[in-house]
């Protein structure tokens, strides 16, 4: 499971916070915790803060001297992608294009340029889709740039888009149908991926609908979540979700990573 | 979701006990429980204990006297089916039949001539199948049954066979593979259940890797399990499963059930 920490965000008070006083302290303390807790990637999102790339750049390097993990550069402005992507230590993950030729344009050749892999939200010029089909449809030209720059499919994160419960609940189904539906694109498949804090949002059970909704997304083959790695429950269900599909070999102490 | 309590069980030491002294009183207590849990059906199995139908008439009447829900008759004996179903007051759920043909020929015409309706096991002559395909296989030959006579598809449940996860890792994808193939048998598709302890048997966190499972399981269709009603959990999972598959209206108050 790639559990990608969505915690340096300037969405949370300290981090905005960190970033207006340009107070490192705060950033490299959840880049640790997130480490420690098991994440594989640390989202870095700089939000409606700044529009400045220097300040997208503070933030990655203060994340990378808190800890050694790979930056996952959460923007959806080109040049704030561009500049930071060139601070990044290690190969970095692009979130996010979306399947528009605007996006897919300004965002794919960063990440074919520096080896970088690349979150594909299947979202297009009418926004979200309301089923499976579309999103099924957006995937594959997304996919289909990733060939066309020779970003292989190992590079490619789709993102289903994960609706909130409690307002569209028959959105779920459509999500991990069209998440059963992305593994079909190629072999190896591309990872799928998620903004999982979406699914339960404005619910009175965050934690229970979180998990729970995740393990099923890994039946159909999710492998990735940008996601609280704080939360251990959340955790062991994404790893015992992994057990059932046998990504992970069963020993009795499991779940006490 | 269709919660089957197992805990009506002489492998259970106090079930034994109470059937060996013939003492309802711990048989209609875990009825009591079981419906108050939010069982559906209450599985009454007799185990080795005894070979006599009168046992299981008098296991399957203590229930009845604790609660209003209707039996699950757990028994592969069709003597002992023959006799139980004679004595259950509302319509049986009979398990099981496998898919040998003289199984098959054995239970099917008891659920045929009482409307019960009827849990198939798809095992068949050469055990529990290793795979999905002859899973699916098995699955076809009991609805070939049911519908020979004329048994409706929503009496039939179709039981793909849990392994432990502990020593049969590989299997579990099989299993929801072939669950997910159960689905398409027929429209309005069978009922899919599963003897859901057996998937964490012999592990060390028994509770998170049967509700994780079952959710999986759920995601494939899956609408029925024989578990722990007792294990609010597992309910709870199980409960949240069926919300993101749209079963149900979501309300913040769901998991308190």
């Amino acid at each position: 499971m790639i559990f990608i920490g969505e915690r340096i965000n300037t969405g949370f008070r300290d981090i905005k916070q960190a970033v207006t006083d340009k107070d490192p302290e705060p950033i490299k303390k959840w880049a640790k915790r997130q480490e420690k807790a098991g994440a594989t990637y640390l989202d870095v999102n700089l939000g409606a803060l700044s529009s400045k790339p220097e300040d997208m750049c503070w933030m990655v390097e203060a994340a990378q001297a808190g800890s050694s993990l790979p930056i996952c550069i959460d923007s959806n402005k080109p040049n704030i992608v561009a500049e930071a992507i060139k601070v990044c230590r290690d190969k970095a993950l692009i979130n996010s294009t979306t399947a528009t030729d605007e996006k897919l344009d300004a965002i794919m050749p960063i990440a074919a340029e520096h080896g970088a892999a690349v979150i594909g939200v299947v979202m297009d010029e009418d926004g979200a889709p309301k089923d499976a089909n579309k999103r099924v449809e957006n995937a594959g030209k997304i996919m289909a740039k990733a060939m066309e720059l020779e970003i292989p499919t190992d590079d490619v994160f789709l993102d289903p888009i994960v609706m909130p419960l409690k307002f569209m609940q028959e959105q779920a189904k459509e999500i991990l149908s069209a998440t059963g539906q992305f593994g079909l694109f190629s072999d190896p498949p591309p990872h799928i991926v998620c903004g999982l804090s979406n699914v339960a949002n404005s619910t009175t059970n965050k934690s229970l609908i979180s998990r729970i909704f995740l393990a099923m997304a890994i039946a159909n083959g999710m492998d990735a979540a940008i996601c609280d790695v704080m939360d251990k429950d959340l955790v062991n269900a994404a790893l015992t979700a992994e057990l059932v599909m046998n990504r992970e070999i069963y020993a009795d102490a499991y779940a006490k990573r």
